[in-house]
């Protein structure tokens, strides 16, 4: 398995390469991060860089109903397609930037703690194996809801608006390649307090299957992220507060929702 | 009154500029559309370059429920706030290229002639006045649906995945800037025969509060684009058929739904 981020380093130049978890080192590469990087020999200590969101996605999709235990939570069928909207570029953030509540908006603020599915290949109409092997890797994600304008309007259910915010899309703090996602669990925290803790297998699409299904409904670029879905144990932010996004092997993505 | 339009030459140089629609003939500019573009001195004459999409969305906003004719006969109160869903990058084609079917999809494709706002300026919770400067000019819009995806799930509206494939966003030809879109309609033909004809007054939201209200939800960057919704007279594309949307002073935005 090998851990992919984007940074800052103290010079503000924007790079990315691997860190090592252990060490605690990041070795910069060249090149771009979905065709064949290329190490340079500059490495950093990981407390001197500054961690960016992983990639940087032309559209981030979003899931809906796509764990078996939040369907019979909800009391929904399972969807025979993946159900998803799409989330804009500029709601990207990555791990410690701060969530920002909108200038418009005093309702409560939801976090989703996923799985992200990283794709590296350009895929359009792609085979379940096509899909495999256009999926890079896998980042955590806190798929932020500005919930009260979702059903704010009878006759439309504002999916795009209430995700869609500047900062409403966490991503990061790595992108694990050779992730086993059948034994991994999604670890949500709040100020510490575990609030989701749920199995990648109770997934109703596997993330090949998603990238397979949507890629018939629009070209996957490098880059785009499909964001998974949520399990049970949703919950609201408040404002000062803290959400921590854990995934072994990729690491614990934190942001706070800016007091 | 001025029409910008990208477009590709006989070399397969891309290049931007304006388009004089008396003589047909289109004069190149330097530098970026929506920074302070300069005049070169190449000139080409209209039937010697091939019109690409005027400009390259980094998302697309189409609004649902935005005429008070269609909202009458919906029988849908007219919205607090524009109703919107996203559409991604590459769901945008230029006037004259094939809208394809998704292979996976055998239903009812539907045309929806509209106009367009292209955002020429960065904004984020702008006010009115902010957002009418954001505005850098108008352009026609086809928002394709595949129509029988819509509401193929009881539990959730498939806005993006039903209006986000592949060639399902047709604009241009042209931006029209100080193009007074008060005094203007949208007519839409099928195969020739006039299908809808409805006035831009009739709007709920104004292009300036659409772009002033949106960017509440999001930043608007350069290129971005709002389709400001459609009126009466929707209706489906057989295989083959070509549609027209056309609004005077912008042009005639054409494109074929491929057999």
């Amino acid at each position: 398995m090998t851990n992919w981020i984007r940074f800052r380093d103290a010079e503000g130049r924007i790079g990315f390469g691997t860190l090592d978890q252990h060490a605690l080192r990041v070795l910069q590469y060249d090149g771009t991060l979905f065709d064949k990087p290329k190490p340079t020999n500059i490495s950093f200590a990981l407390e001197d860089v500054t961690l960016l969101a992983p990639c940087q996605p032309s559209k981030v999709i979003a899931l809906w109903n796509n764990y078996h235990a939040l369907s019979q939570k909800l009391d929904k069928a399972p969807p025979q397609h993946p159900l998803f909207l799409i989330k804009p570029p500029m709601s990207v953030i990555g791990p410690g930037e701060a969530i920002r509540r909108p200038k418009s908006y005093q309702g409560k603020i939801a976090y989703e703690g996923e799985l992200g599915i990283v794709i590296g290949k350009t895929c359009s109409n792609a085979t379940v194996d096509e899909a495999e092997a256009a999926i890079f890797g896998y980042t955590c994600v806190n798929d932020v809801t500005a919930i009260e304008l979702l059903q704010e309007d009878p006759n439309f259910a504002q999916w795009c608006r209430s995700k869609g915010f500047d900062t409403f899309s966490c991503l990061g703090p790595s992108i694990a390649t050779g992730f086993d996602w059948r034994r991994a669990h999604v670890v949500t925290t709040l100020e510490g307090v575990e609030r989701q803790n749920y199995p990648l297998d109770d997934m109703i699409f596997t993330p090949a299957q998603q990238v397979s299904m949507i890629s018939a409904d629009m070209t996957l670029v490098p880059g785009d992220v499909i964001m998974c879905g949520t399990s049970i144990g949703v919950g609201s932010i408040k404002d000062g507060a803290s959400v921590d996004v854990s995934i072994e092997g990729i690491g614990t993505l934190t942001n706070r929702l800016a007091a």
